[in-house]
């Protein structure tokens, strides 16, 4: 797994915010609390989490169109559900009061991994701004799962965790996880890009997903 | 695992065309072949196979708002991905010559399970297809692996095989197996609604997969 | 004028739903009721019918491309807005309450004549929509005049009904009639596709929709 | 039939143009001439006639959003399409070269007649471009056929021509007549808005209409 | 300074209407009020100005596509708000009660400087709006402050006031004054085409501009 | 004036990069380079320059919606022309061979004068790319005219530099100038908020600023 470091309160203006980095991959996550909830919940006393996810122009090596002119691409739609449920099974929404926490998470740098890593850096930046509520008597402390997500994959036969773009580029399959921190699935995603894979072999990425998993829940 | 049938040759237009119904889930899959590949593959001799999906603004209890109007949500462009991502491992890209199949997917009744009827359909489609296309003498009949998709989910802390829409809106865990005749998995995706899930479950989601799976493949 | 026949109840989900066949033009109609009505009719009592349309990319021999990702087309605007109107003939929508009927004519094989033959499938969907509704005791049944369209032409001089597709490309003039089934005009539409009408070609064409009507009107 | 004047050269910048007043109904015309084709035309040698329909924001007593920000409506679509197929009737497009015509109608002001008012005005500026172009010898003057459009209604049961807008807010039923200079039919529309009509009606209408027509074609 | 003329009441729909003519520079100013404010000035007992700007499409040489069609450029954006913050100088908007006065300026003919005409236009549509509006006793006059706009610019190294297309298009720095009755600068811009240009050219295009103003302000 | 940082290579893959600070407002610009210029200049064998720019969700206090859902604003719009014609003066365009260099500037934190800290770091940034081009042979060193922007503003009377955001939003009036190494125009825009201003403020306005530009010139 590559290094990782986490600058916290990288942007002012949010509840919480924090870059994350996992390598040459850069995440700035940043979290925003509204005092309402989406109409499909109003009036059930329940809170909300989503999430956004958007890609900088330069953060490729080959310039990326912003989607404010093309539109939100299907990737960008997928991924953003996909942080948004992974988020909400690490909070009982019911804790949360009638609150919609929104984390923004825009890639400044993208070498391989961006979903993964916007959800482990988001996932910190939640719990950072529901500490940062309850400090301030807005809302008590809910209880929460500590979770995180990593990519893996198999390249050349063997299973690998956290590729970079030009190693991911080049595999058979690629695989995110989400994990909670005793070892539960929340989120598996395997796809062939190559080749099929063995059933024996998700099992080999698993194995590597919760090695790596436990390592970045150690920045909590 | 719910009955199904598939109905040949349900529309006259497209190259080849089916009806395929799982209970009361009925996807009408449409195969249509344009002399032409997307720009990133021009010249290079290759193929392409892309999907599409979408709800008629009936097929759901409550009526279902259309995409033309609203524009393509989030789930569409998700699950358009994943059909496409899937029948690409069908075959080898090369044997099809600069063509584009694009396999419509539409769903005339929803009663849960939608993408994976429409992925097992718009195999068989392809299928088709490539026979009919074949039989005129226009390409020659490329080596494929045939495969199917089925849903699966964690219902009330038990396994099971091809929710319906009441089963998977109480579900804990749903997912999504694509695998290959010889039972090698082309996409896996397990999410958490409810509750994340022990690892030992993905296993038990797996096996029922592919004795579905399998069923699934009798039908060709 | 092509054999016609009706498929009750081909979804599921809606109020009331009807495929309708005419030759090889297939249309599904489905009602769907909503208990409030647009804005500029709010509170004063009275109901609303309107309709969308739509084709599936398989319905014609060259793909559609879908309206969810190219926008709807003038044709498509011109077309609900002509079944919408045709259907608030009807009925008084005074005895409808405050509610609207949306009928969504979506087709399946396009071999001319879609519009015509939704209008058709609509009206008698909408009907089939008002007695379950009076049957369970929601509104009482309105009073209707049954009404059904049909479309007729000029081809190579001589006045044609219910053109098909061939037949249509080369006609000099096109023409859709929606007519009560006391024999009054609610809509009458001439295009000089090839060259301009004499006027008394017009009551050629009158004299054949009211025929087409009246066997139309027997299916109810 | 209101009075009716024609302005010409309203603008500077179009190969033709002119504002047509009918009563309080004022449309300005504009003809652009681009020389080429749209694709389904390429290299056969023929050319295209084709209008666009906007009303100013303040041509209406309460203020009309912009399409520029709500888009078109489905009525722009239905009356650019009108004009269009109205105005190809007029000449053997052949004639023109790979030319296209583009009409711009533009609405001042409305009082009710404004679709058939852009049919008469577009039609005139037509042949007023058609006639500078040969003129600076750029193409061979086409034979064409002089054309007009009107208006006409039933309105508290008599049949009524050229209405202004609160005639036509109580008429039972609204019509569109566009006319050749031999007294064919290039469009005939009849619309029942209260109720439906006789068809004896249709042909009392259809007398005013020609009425009508000869006295606009005295204008040219 | 071109030759300056109003029609007054072009339109007859809006509360106000003015056409301004400066030389073949033509725009269509209407004011319409709304008896409702933004919603961020909701309940604060505060009125609202604010301006829509369009270009016919026949307004200049080559045929200008419709923003119907293409959307509305950023030229045309920042032309809305320049028209809309200096009206906004005008007058105090406390004075206005909970209306929103909206003038839409669409140009019918361009030749330079349209977007200072359209501002000069709507003050003088404006105070008409607030005239008859006092008059029929809706609202007491508010006090106000006279205001034009003038267009200005450097061209072969000379100071010039209100250029033509011609002149325009080969200068070095264009520039657009907003001045009021007394002389005071509500809104300066200055951008160079060509070349930057020195301080000092600054004074001699602010001596030029309050020239032209002056005049401007003897036709209210 | 606030105190500026500049950190050079702040992402990877464009040309050159740089992050501008100026007090709390950081703006991330990033130059990429195309080897094509726009259809109007395709061919003449001259260069293009252009900017794109945007904030980021958590760049100010109360989140800012993304322009991916909601559409570019005017003010978006706007500053973009801005910066793109800003930067066009910097060189002569004909130096850089039929090359687009595209600017993206991104506001990560925003406490006023953002898009005077966009220009000041995009001609900068463009600066290094210019450099970086010329060092590997691609192009020789264009000559160019150092710039640099600043903001300024009238707050309580008084003429201000560098507002930030909440001296700017209690200022009478906003000021904007792009200035040349050699103390010439490039941009002057000055806007009443509150009041008018009298013509010598703005001279103090143009006092401050060029203090202002000198002193970030010299971190060039």
């Amino acid at each position: 797994m590559r290094p990782v470091t986490i600058v916290r309160d990288f942007q002012i203006g949010p509840t919480a915010s924090l870059l994350i980095k996992m390598g040459n991959t850069h995440v700035l996550c940043a979290v925003s609390v509204e005092e309402k909830v989406p109409p499909f919940l109003k009036g059930q006393g329940t809170g909300w989490i989503t999430a956004e996810y958007g890609m900088l122009p330069g953060s490729t090596n080959t310039r990326m169109q912003r989607e404010a002119s093309r539109g939100r691409s299907g990737r960008t739609y997928e991924i953003q559900r996909l942080i948004g449920r992974s988020l909400r099974m690490m909070v009982d929404l019911d804790q949360l009061g009638e609150r919609t926490f929104r984390i923004d998470c825009d890639v400044l740098n993208a070498d391989g991994g961006t979903r993964t890593a916007a959800i482990t850096g988001a996932a910190m930046a939640l719990h950072d701004a529901f500490g940062k509520l309850a400090a301030a008597g807005t809302m008590p402390m809910p209880k929460f799962t500590r979770l995180a997500a990593i990519s893996a994959g198999i390249v050349g036969g063997e299973a690998m965790l956290d590729l970079d773009y030009s190693e991911d580029s080049g595999a058979e399959v690629d695989a995110n996880f989400v994990l909670s921190e005793d070892g539960r699935i929340i989120e598996a995603q395997t796809t062939a890009e190559g080749a099929p894979m063995p059933r024996k072999q998700l099992d080999e990425l698993l194995d590597l997903a919760e090695k790596g998993v436990s390592e970045l829940l150690e920045l909590w």
